[in-house]
């Protein structure tokens, strides 16, 4: 297979931990007899420094015709601080996902039984947990039109959806659910919401072609309690962008760090492959971040883009082989963790290649 | 001391639970010579049934001329699964929060070290915690214009706030953590959102006024995360509505339930004291739901709406002996609770108040 695929380290750790994810895609290339072509860009403050713009045109020149995205982090402390920023490196993530017409966000929370002690749950809620998020991610409030008035006394944003936009997302769900146990939660704020009613009402309507996958509706605030209180209830996980941004979040911590999960967008353009973490400036240049995340999204863009399954499952197994052998980074470690099992970011990485 | 209170036990378990705050309520009055002075009043579904109105007209008049309102819960599965139910009981609790200018919610969460083991998460990350949430109640997309297209396929809500919405939520939790141990977390989406960006602009404003307050902002996708993670790095959290509403539900589980927790919204009008808990019709009647949150909520009024804080605390101390004596509600038993000790919600609220 010859493929072509953009690296885009971005912001913070995301630097550090993309070179682990791109190392794994090579040694794969290698060891399966493929081809995998290399290119790089720049986007969000990196590419703010040096352009003045956070998606530069030949970073989405690039983009758009590459085979797929390995993508790092964005963000930068510097732009939270100040409310009235015009340009953001947010805005270049923004951008690119709906320039590819990335409108789903799969977000599966995968549990390996190394980490269980090193989540703040307790093992026994998490044993068996399995939930594969799709996270709507080119509408709703993130999208709609945003308003501040001249006087600073007032700000607004949009929340909206159109019928077409759920109808697409709740598609690639039901899709999911039906190779996976059948089971679907819908997670909106419909008592409150007229675009949750929107949602709602749409997908009641694509559920009735699947009538093999049995469909549950729960509110918002409901979900988040529950993904606390009893994981193992969700399995096909279907939400809007806003809630699925603050529910995969939180799901986190099922899988003992944000450190560990992997992100596929997918949609009518290239496929786009990232951790969830964000550019944690604070640990960035430190050899501290774990580089997992990146290297479980390359196995993802096998997988999903690429249609590599082994290849992906080799990936996977490589990580779950690493912490079998004891090997932690810091965000993974428990109290009872030894201290020489406890990797830096390209310590970790290697031993992963291995 | 004589008080006006309105009862309004709303929907579902709010029926079966508030007779329990209000005798709660009874007892003290008796106990340390208040006369307190109940009226009744209807809510939401049961209120629509009747009347056709979610609230009243004499609910309303009720409620304004009152001291205080005990009110139970909200909602009912019917309305949740037609999307285009035009009323809905939810209608009835918004507008009487936005009449009564009830702009402060605030939930603490209060955790009761005879039920660290109930919670899903690890006692060791529990321990400690105390977190008092200030919800802004009557802004946010909850209250902002809602559009359905008339061929059903576009709909939107506006996300907005005024910069007076925010400066006086604001400064009730900047007082509170004066009170407490001085710092405060604020809550938004600043990276994406315009009311954030406000948002966290009046927050940064305000907080020049109390510079022995530690101030930290955090975005909603990393709280809601670090909520699980590290507890007890929060102390007052400030958040918007919507933010608020999901924040405080998953906080729940840090005190083993939500059948555990009261809420008071105050502002402009008749504070208004209520459990977070909804009406859960899956177990009304059947003598099954925690009363411990309602009684709670009498607690708060107590103390919050007349300044009682020596009845507020023999409220608290009452329902924290019975939880040292072993008695607990299906809801927060672990597995090592004896059967013999769980108690339906009558034994339960008698208990408490013997
Ligand atoms: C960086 C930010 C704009 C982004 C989002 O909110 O979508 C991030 O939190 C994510 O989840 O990918
Ligand atoms: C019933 C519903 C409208 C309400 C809300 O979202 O505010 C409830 O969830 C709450 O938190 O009080």
């Amino acid at each position: 297979m010859n493929k072509n695929i953009l690296i885009i380290p971005g912001d913070g750790i995301g630097q550090e931990v993309t070179t682990w994810g791109k190392q794994a895609l090579e040694t794969i290339a290698k060891k399966y007899d493929h081809t995998f072509n290399f290119d790089e860009a720049i986007m969000g403050h990196t590419a703010i420094e040096e352009t003045g713009n956070p998606l530069p045109d030949e970073t989405l020149a690039k983009a758009k015709t590459s085979d797929a995205i390995l993508f790092g982090a964005i963000g930068h402390a510097k732009y939270d601080n100040d409310p009235s920023a015009k340009v953001r490196p947010e805005q270049g993530l923004l951008k690119i996902r709906k320039e590819l017409g990335l409108y789903a966000n799969l977000r599966p929370i995968l549990l390996f039984d190394e980490l269980l002690e090193a989540s703040s749950l307790k093992p026994e809620i998490l044993r068996g947990t399995d939930i594969l998020f799709f996270r709507e991610l080119t509408g709703d409030v993130y999208f709609g039109e945003k308003i501040r008035s001249e006087d600073n006394s007032f700000a607004s944003d949009l929340m909206n959806y159109h019928r077409y936009e759920v109808e697409r997302i709740a598609r690639k769900a039901y899709e999911a659910a039906r190779t996976r146990s059948k089971k679907l939660c819908s997670v909106d704020k419909a008592n409150v919401l007229e675009t949750s009613r929107l949602w709602r009402d749409v997908v009641q309507e694509i559920a009735r072609e699947y009538p093999d996958v049995e469909t549950e509706h729960m509110f918002i605030d409901n979900a988040a309690m529950q993904l606390v209180k009893n994981p193992k209830k969700f399995d096909v996980v279907l939400t809007a962008n806003l809630f699925g941004d603050i529910l995969t979040d939180e799901a986190s911590q099922i899988a003992g760090s944000m450190g560990m999960l992997a992100s596929a967008s997918i949609g009518d353009g290239t496929g786009f492959f990232e951790p969830i973490h964000g550019s944690a400036h604070d640990i960035a240049g430190q050899n501290k971040a774990n580089p997992l995340a990146s290297i479980l999204s390359a196995a993802l863009m096998l997988d999903i883009a690429f249609g590599l399954q082994e290849e992906a499952k080799a990936v996977t197994q490589a990580v779950a082989d690493t912490l079998k052998a004891g090997w932690r980074t810091g965000d993974i470690a428990s109290a009872e963790t030894p201290t020489t099992r406890i990797l830096g970011t390209n310590e970790m990485g290697a031993k992963v290649l291995e």
